[in-house]
């Protein structure tokens, strides 16, 4: 086992002792260089502590490229790594200081840093394999097609709502344009209601009303969708495997496998062999 | 096979690929007919871009009256296509232009521009039949008849908080007559709250605060009925009858009954009657 | 049959084809009261079509007071009706008009009026025993102890969050008292937002964020509530009926009765009594 | 039994006459001093009734006082009960006056007069063993690692969406920071929306679009794993298992398996077997 192979195992597996050390601090470090890049974004706090935002920013801009060259170098086929969604990811979120020693304009510095949010996927990933995560998984995955239609409906409303209020209530009550107005019909029908832009003519105000009822009524439609698919997965976990084909996906009371026939009950199973005989 | 019935294929139906790209042409056009109103709504664009719009506009006109004129020509009757609400629709988001060149006032125009939005419904139409809406239809049209009751409810209780809030808080805190309280009321219920009128007197805050909970409250039963419907969506599908014991609450994948092991497979079944002979 | 026993069956009863009559009458009527009553609270209506809704409301007055003549003439004991709630109701939606002639004050007459908004109640017996309804109100009424127990958890939190606000933001803000944090507090948890009162400083800020995330999640505990109870009654509904004990809350696969043990399978049972002879 | 155990049966256990008496007057105290801590918030409320207001929380405190001696004395192990959860909460809800008697800060008095509001946990405690609490309450113990993952997720996608706001809309607009564009994108997701912070350029109002319909569609995703496991508790309840033919899905008044007709019940099943010998 070369030291490349080592590397490679403590940076891209989980198994060794040493991998799991090597991920969580990777985590730890990954979150430090969140609450640097969002405590800066604080006035007050980024001008009393500057010096020491400076250090800490290299310090784990150091880190990531260190971390970036052993992920370039240990593994086989690089170009895997490199362009892969992670790879870019990582790539783009250790950069910026080194732009900003080349290029003066400190502005656009903190916008690149804050790409390194994206890395939080990767602690998102550790988490989605874990146990309870994994059946609401399952669930939204199924229901992703019904959910589209849904939102599709919804942005379909909303353009004649909006459309219609701006022709009802028109810009000198807020609704400037017809893409203001669905921006006024979404934040509705989502029953979010910022109150920046609402009607003031008693008709626009009675459309309004149906509009907030729709968007009250029609929430019942993702989380139908979303609780039926829900409610499926835990009754599909309930379940025996045919020791014949293999199918796993029976009812509670099933004597026997849907799919080939085979008696799912072992004692009777026992009992046929014996009979056969 | 006359031009006629070549078009009305071509038009009317999807099953030939020229039905097919008329039909993706059109969706196109519409979308396309969609955009420009929305852009021309948002003044620093329509100004810019005039002379481009106005010519998209002739253009998406042309192509719609074409497209009338064929409908109108290669149907048999007529009367059917130009009276149902497809050819209304299709009539109104044409006629706009010619309109503005007889009469020169282009605000109202726009308003009409808009009758185009009406056309999105029959792209809705396309969709409608796809399989994964078609369940989740099934479960809002029965949940129809529970909803508007639900919806019943909803408004008389809003007419009755509307009213207590104009008595308690009275037209010099905004609530100026029963129409805006209800207004108010129904923004409150539906917890959609934009914030342009709000109780200020400790009684009003009071009864806002009751009316909140029970619009938080109340939003569980339009989900409950909904949900409890896919539910019942979810498990109808799987419904086949046993012919050998009567049992009907397979699975949707299942070949074999459950609770007998007899076939749920017609054709298997003729087969093994076949080889008993 | 005395004319007091004719008036009892057309007013009380709704058998016959003149009490149908008679309760869409008075359903009319009542909708028109309540129509004339929020009009006549906009300002500019109510200014412009004066004498047209005085003497509406003198012909909706005279009307309800004939009814409640009627209704106290023609039943056997009076009081059963006068002091039951509709009795009340019925008076004091009539009495306003007969009281503002007596003492002058007209502001405080609408304030009357508007209680005839519990007449709606009326009609909303008439909806309450339709099919729809019925199932939903059986899902509710099962749902309220839990329910209850719910908004009990709202009311405590709210109460802990409103006084955490009001010590964090203090009067300066907008708390001006724990009752308006509180109030603050449901605004906020229901997911409602006015954004008359908002935190302001970062704490406080902070603390509202985890109430808006509290509220976000428990919404969900209501609708569980309601569509498991709503669930189960869609599986109540199908059922078989024990022909030796009437026992009706059967399993779909249920083949014996879980109360007394007989057979449901109709077929199963002639045979048991033929092996019986 | 000695004085001592009389009094620690009467405080600490509620099985006696005595024992409930002491628990129904103690939760009213506690609920009078809240009370009273919620109208002393109020201004005008606490102005005029002064020195009412300091004769009642001298009494309270008198109380509490006499009940924390007796809790410390009456226990075998003075210890367990101090430094307690409760022991705390109650210490920290009586010293209050104690204090403001050495320190003139009267101002700090209040807030921690405001921890009393813990104490409601006690009265909480004796709610949460009633039947319809406890399903519900099993319901939500069974959801909570599903709730977390979820809750993180949402904690995620803020911070996402307040980074890309603060860094699109900027300090002009109101997201003078990462943490408020966190706050605001919390206050949208969660569909509370108070609108002290909105977008004001195009390109933000789209991304807020977008991030109200993202929190308009995962609103279902707590609500169905409560409802999915609510479901799940209704049908947890009827399990027994048939001692003849091992069927388990029984409902819960289920005297018999409905599978084979043999009695669930224990004893009659005992009383079978003698008559059978």
């Amino acid at each position: 086992m070369t030291w490349k192979e080592k590397v490679h195992e403590v940076i891209y597996e989980a198994d060794t002792k040493a991998g799991k050390v090597f991920d969580i601090a990777l985590l730890i470090v990954i979150v430090a260089s969140l609450v640097l890049v969002i405590l800066d974004s604080v006035e007050y706090i980024s001008l009393q502590y500057h010096s020491l935002f400076v250090t800490l920013e290299w310090i784990i801009t150091i880190f990531f490229t260190i971390e970036y060259i052993l992920r370039v170098i240990s593994i086989k086929k690089p170009k895997n790594y490199i362009f892969s969604f992670y790879g870019i990811v990582d790539f783009l979120s250790t950069v910026p200081l080194y732009i900003s020693l080349v290029f003066a304009g400190s502005g656009a510095l903190l916008s690149l840093r804050a790409l390194r949010l994206l890395r939080v996927f990767r602690i998102f990933k550790l988490v989605r394999y874990s146990g309870a995560g994994s059946s609401v998984a399952i669930a939204l995955r199924n229901s992703v097609p019904k959910i589209l239609i849904f939102l599709y409906s919804v942005v379909i409303i909303s353009f004649i709502a909006g459309t219609i209020m701006y022709i009802v209530e028109g810009p000198e009550h807020g609704y400037t344009s017809i893409p203001r107005g669905i921006y006024w019909a979404i934040v509705t029908l989502t029953t979010v209601g910022f109150g920046d832009i609402h009607p003031i003519t008693p008709l626009g105000q009675f459309i309004a009303t149906i509009i907030m009822l729709l968007g009250y009524g029609i929430i019942a439609v993702p989380t139908g969708i979303v609780t039926a698919e829900m409610a499926k997965e835990n009754f599909r976990k309930n379940t025996q495997v045919c020791s014949n084909c293999g199918e796993n996906d029976h009812r509670d009371s099933a004597e026997f496998c849907h799919k080939c026939g085979y008696s799912l009950n072992k004692r009777q199973q026992e009992k046929e062999i014996e009979n056969e005989d």
